[in-house]
């Protein structure tokens, strides 16, 4: 530990008597989400104890960490790039925990380009930029079974066939469920690399598996402090009693906001570089996890939205400003900068002086507490959150903070925060459609009641050329 | 005119026939919701003909974009690189427009960059990453008043000077007012090059006027054929009557669910590279435009959400198809798209075998299909639309439509769509921390307001490094 991680939450600006809107928690409803809150804890707890979800203990398995970065860094020296194929929780929290900690520019390590989408108009140019006689592939699907990834796969192989032969297999590594799918049968029967993902553990929740430290590693992330900080921060929560335990309390606060005085939007706007990408990963972990139909009473869910400080200010904060009060806010940015330059002092009309001779970053600080201070006049419930550094620690612990506030959340919700079964009608119909053997029956069914709907469609010029059999 | 544009729009899975939800508009409600928008358009069309609003007749000011095309094709012998400085209205059009006609691979012409943020950690790079000596600088702003991008325009300048000393004024542009603020009075003081801007037509609405087609005319695109798109679109918007004007169709369908029956968000769907950069433009037009307060009954707006197609299946999906019954759905694609790459055959398990020999293609488009096809099982209200080229006149029409629907569905909803009042708090209390002069009661007066909040605050380790002067 280098000094130990540093964090500020700051929920004064939900607190009942700072807000005029009314949109602020009473302290009675604050005390009964504590008390969801607690009895959340003790069956996640309980749920741990069995083995059914491993997230919490990830942070703990330094030896695993040790031994992939070990694996890396022998990659780094045979490779310069590194493709990662993967969708959902298998792209999102790489992408993420690299862009927050400077990516290219800042870690040194094989380039790495995450493909998490099938559009052929992105993917197929991908593939022809990579150098793949230096290009490493990790596939990662925890079931195997994901279709996009294993059509990526495929291509990949083909490219990596034609670059290096019968070699391409020494260039491929699987991610994948320890003994069951596709990709676990495939990595047997070709003999290829592979690194096996915690069955108890989620996509969404998966970053600190191989699912995300593999790939982090070999593009230069110093693995072993992002988990380091997620157990400093497993810690802090384990070892923090009542409303100075920052996730319990953050918890509290979103539960009452996702069900007890329901705000369906949320919307995370975030101050700094790489932060974006934080605000992606985080997106899937709170709509995936939460947005979530429940045995009784009525669907829960709270659309994530993000917005980009300032950019976004010019874009979005007229509608949050004046609009329906049906937001959370939750501010977010790093409590220091690495770039110090000035905006020189020459050349400003009167109006415009005080931006002078100051670092940038000033008017970028300025920004942040006055979108913070209209929205708090307007009446507007906000948290904000600063995290003390941008390294890999304090990522970690960031990330792992998310997971146990999300979790907690939608256990106080009554709902599975780790199952996502509304993804597979989707998923079917599209398999359906490809004319996979099975589901003729299926195929069948949907173009029934596609024939039975009554159109109401306009054309503008001839026709798009015609699509297979659809509508 | 090359052919005409085409396009689909397919209200048919807002019908209230074709969902199993209760979600769909009823023939009552839609036909309510029609005759606000014939008188909508009424109204909006004595606005334009009183002066009031620009944006329709851009579409037709050819000789104009003649006339900056031909400035633009001398830019391009001059330099290699533009950097455009702007924030909101003055950057999203242009990136919109850039990438969803291919962007750099697609479009010969200067390499173009949009800065659009004051973050330090971005913004100092970026200048850095230029070769200031072959890089023309456009900075826009329409009032001249924004302190972003005066900000960044010294430090632009600044850079510029250090490269080529007293020729830097050869190598910056202005786009704004023609006659009123800071960047006029500066262009006349130092006999810069400058463009106006219509005073009729607002940031969000501007891609059409020099805001836009001066940075995309010297990046390469087809200015003229954006126009004579927009033109079209106009056209048919004119001259189509009832429920065959899919402009008519359109703002009374999302007219409905803004707030005759609302829904609290709106997603843009798209799938198709370059569409994630429309869609942001379109967050800004829909959000500012439509989120206000109302002079009688509550706050009108809905957030407007990107989600990308196929990757955002697998993080919002599972909220969409069971979270709770509060959006609409825009899909969004081209009709055809450019890269015919296969899947290869081999190698691919039995129960993924529908995937290879043929195009990745048919794997995207299933996708889209399937993922509608799921939402529709589910009761949500779907709208499609399919542009049926990637080029310059179906982006022109598309945009066009858009500002259109906009237009007439904020004056159904009784506000002006065309200001944005709600952004006004959040600057001045910026303005007054970086100690504006003539601010200090302001600022006295956000200090008092802040100490006498009740704190709830958790730190994690040692404080952050203090920041001036704030909480």
């Amino acid at each position: 530990m280098r000094g130990g991680i540093r964090f500020r939450f700051d929920f004064s600006l939900v607190g009942e008597s700072n807000l005029s809107s009314g949109e602020g928690i009473s302290a009675a409803d604050f005390r009964c989400a504590m008390e969801q809150v607690d009895r959340a804890v003790e069956a996640l707890e309980a749920k741990r104890l069995r083995g059914e979800i491993g997230f919490p203990d990830l942070p703990f398995l330094a030896p695993e960490a040790r031994a992939i970065a070990g694996d890396a860094k022998a990659l780094m020296k045979k490779y310069t790039h590194l493709l990662v194929l993967g969708i959902g929780g298998s792209a999102l929290g790489t992408r993420a925990v690299y862009e927050a900690v400077g990516g290219a520019a800042a870690r040194r390590g094989l380039a790495l380009s995450v493909a998490d989408n099938v559009d052929p108009d992105a993917f197929f140019p991908l593939i022809a930029a990579h150098p793949m006689k230096k290009t490493l592939v990790v596939a990662i699907s925890k079931s195997g079974g994901t279709a996009e990834t294993n059509a990526q796969l495929s291509i990949a192989i083909a490219a990596l066939k034609k670059a290096v032969g019968k070699r391409w297999k020494e260039q491929l590594i699987l991610v994948t469920d320890p003994e069951k799918g596709v990709f676990r049968r495939m990595a047997e029967a070709e003999g290829l690399q592979s690194y096996a993902v915690p069955p108890n553990v989620g996509g969404r929740f998966s970053v600190l598996t191989p699912v995300g430290l593999l790939p982090l590693s070999a593009a230069g992330v110093r693995i072993g402090a992002l988990l380091d900080g997620a157990a400093q921060m497993e810690s802090v929560f384990r070892h923090t009693k009542g409303t100075d335990n920052p996730v319990r309390f953050a918890a509290a606060v979103y539960a009452h906001y996702l069900y007890q005085v329901p705000k369906p939007v949320q919307v995370w706007f975030t101050y700094g570089a790489g932060l974006d990408r934080v605000a992606e990963w985080w997106q899937q972990l709170w709509g995936e996890s939460l947005g979530k139909k429940r045995a009784c009473g009525s669907p829960v869910g709270q659309t994530p939205a993000r917005a980009l400080g300032v950019t976004d200010q010019h874009s979005q904060v007229q509608l949050y400003q004046d609009g329906p009060a049906d937001k959370v806010f939750t501010f977010v940015r790093w409590s220091a900068g690495r770039e110090k330059g000035i905006v020189p002092r020459a050349g400003f009309a009167p109006d415009m002086a005080m931006l002078g001779g100051r670092p940038l970053r000033d008017l970028f600080d300025a920004e942040f507490e006055g979108t913070i201070g209209a929205l708090w006049a307007a009446g507007r419930p906000i948290v904000r959150m600063e995290i003390g550094a941008r390294d890999e620690e304090h990522v970690g612990a960031f990330l792992h903070f998310w997971e146990w506030v999300t979790a907690i959340v939608g256990e106080c919700a009554g709902i599975d925060p780790f199952d996502q079964p509304g993804v597979e009608e989707g998923k079917k119909i599209a398999r359906a459609l490809m004319g996979e053997r099975g589901s003729e029956e299926r195929r069948a069914e949907f173009d029934r009641r596609i024939a039975g709907i009554r159109r109401a469609e306009i054309r503008i010029g001839e026709d798009p050329p015609a699509r297979k059999g659809r509508r």
